[in-house]
């Protein structure tokens, strides 16, 4: 549909317009009370239960393979400016990348580690749902400061 | 610069509008697990702190009597579109009056008793900012649909 | 799903959250330009042929009777913050009520009488493509300050 | 206050985020009737007029040098999510680099050209009212994909 070009851009300028101005601030000092009271594993437990919820709350239409899986997720995601996924069937397991979530521009930096937990909770719900039974997603690497994030739903 | 017209709207779609989509259900699912988590009493506490660190992060500009510190807290809240204030000196100390902020919309109906806690922070940081030392800003009522509220600071 | 409570709100107050701030003054100016240069019936046109353009490129989902339309119409309108419609057929026609665009927040409330052209372009070509050919979407009542507008589908 | 680190960034992927959703699919449509109905030249001054109403209506904080007149200019353009400029003093006159302007975002990518219309004409009018009389503003590079244009200061 359209020519793809990438640009260098400052990701701080990125950061600005990934997450809309009336939540950035909250989410921030939210963000900073989190760490300061509660361990990166607490926390990374409480965002997974928040995502789980989260999930539940936004069910996906039905799907019949990994294409339509998928489109599903975007959907959701799309709808809301919260970047998109990609899922693709591989010997270790299904790789999920997501890129371009809000979560680091909202919650902060150095929150990236632990802040990963909403979507891992997020995608453990819509595989649960979509019949993955017994099946687990783990974060392979945390969300950098694009939001971008890699998880595997592996043999649990 | 107008005239004031009011018009009976349905407050679910003045909901909508006030917490703008991108954490909406973020916002949403976190308020009902925090709902689950923990009491009343330790998420107005929690709310309270974020508060605090969230007006440290938006000071104020300088004012030199209530009209102008009005002003100053207003420029804060319009930027984000988080409603406004209105201050009045009364004989039971300064009436904090705060109309239309998004945490009733954005965390849930039944979660604005706890939620009124954020507001709670944010004033008293910004009154201790402005050298009411010794004062405390207390909860009259708490949050209701629309996202009003009414605080007091008081002598502590 | 909710219980269902109106409340009554200064129309200015819900102007704001209804247009959001980014094209808040852009399009307000363009708004006072077009005005100045053109005839309320040449705007009407103008704004008709926009809609006839937004809607081609927002196509919506098949349906087989009125419901499903109106579903069909309110998933646009409501990933868009664009309020949304009641369709109902009636002995004069088909009844178009939109509430709660965004129309007239963002370009002035003294243009609700050209702006409403848009929504007549949008729901004429949405017609055309649903299959009503010969009919014609004619306004009955312009956009007030709320962004509500009665149209109606008619035999050409 | 933070490193600066640069990413390379699909354009598109940016120009999702600096145009928010809500007016996005209306100010497509009508830059693309605008393009249809009016030549480049005559859209320019269009913009330009547009431009002019909106920089009155956003008139700038008093500033004694060019580095406060930036921060005015940047306040206005901040608050509502449209990039940022940078002024500098150079033979030629004196140089205007818009940056991130979502104008592009919205209107199109073939919009560019006559879009930076409308930048002209704020700039031209934020000029006049800071005294520059007999001074004006000319395009030396016309909108981006990035929303980034170069604007210049110059003798009549």
């Amino acid at each position: 549909m359209h020519h793809t070009s990438t640009a260098a851009i400052d990701t701080h300028q990125v950061q600005r317009l990934q997450c809309q101005r009336q939540w950035r601030g909250f989410l921030h000092a939210l963000g900073q009370e989190f760490a300061a009271a509660l361990s990166a594993q607490d926390l990374a437990t409480l965002m997974a239960r928040i995502g789980v919820r989260f999930a539940a709350q936004h069910p996906l239409n039905p799907s019949e393979n990994v294409t339509e899986l998928q489109q599903a997720m975007n959907a959701v995601w799309d709808a809301l400016d919260w970047g998109q996924v990609e899922l693709a069937q591989a010997p270790a397991g299904m790789e999920i990348q997501h890129r371009f979530s809000p979560l680091v521009a909202a919650l902060g930096e150095t929150e990236g580690s632990w802040a990963t937990g909403f979507l891992q909770g997020v995608y453990q719900q819509w595989f649960d749902a979509a019949g993955a039974a017994g099946l687990r997603v783990q974060t392979i690497s945390a969300l950098d400061a694009l939001g971008n994030a890699h998880l595997r739903l592996v043999t649990a």
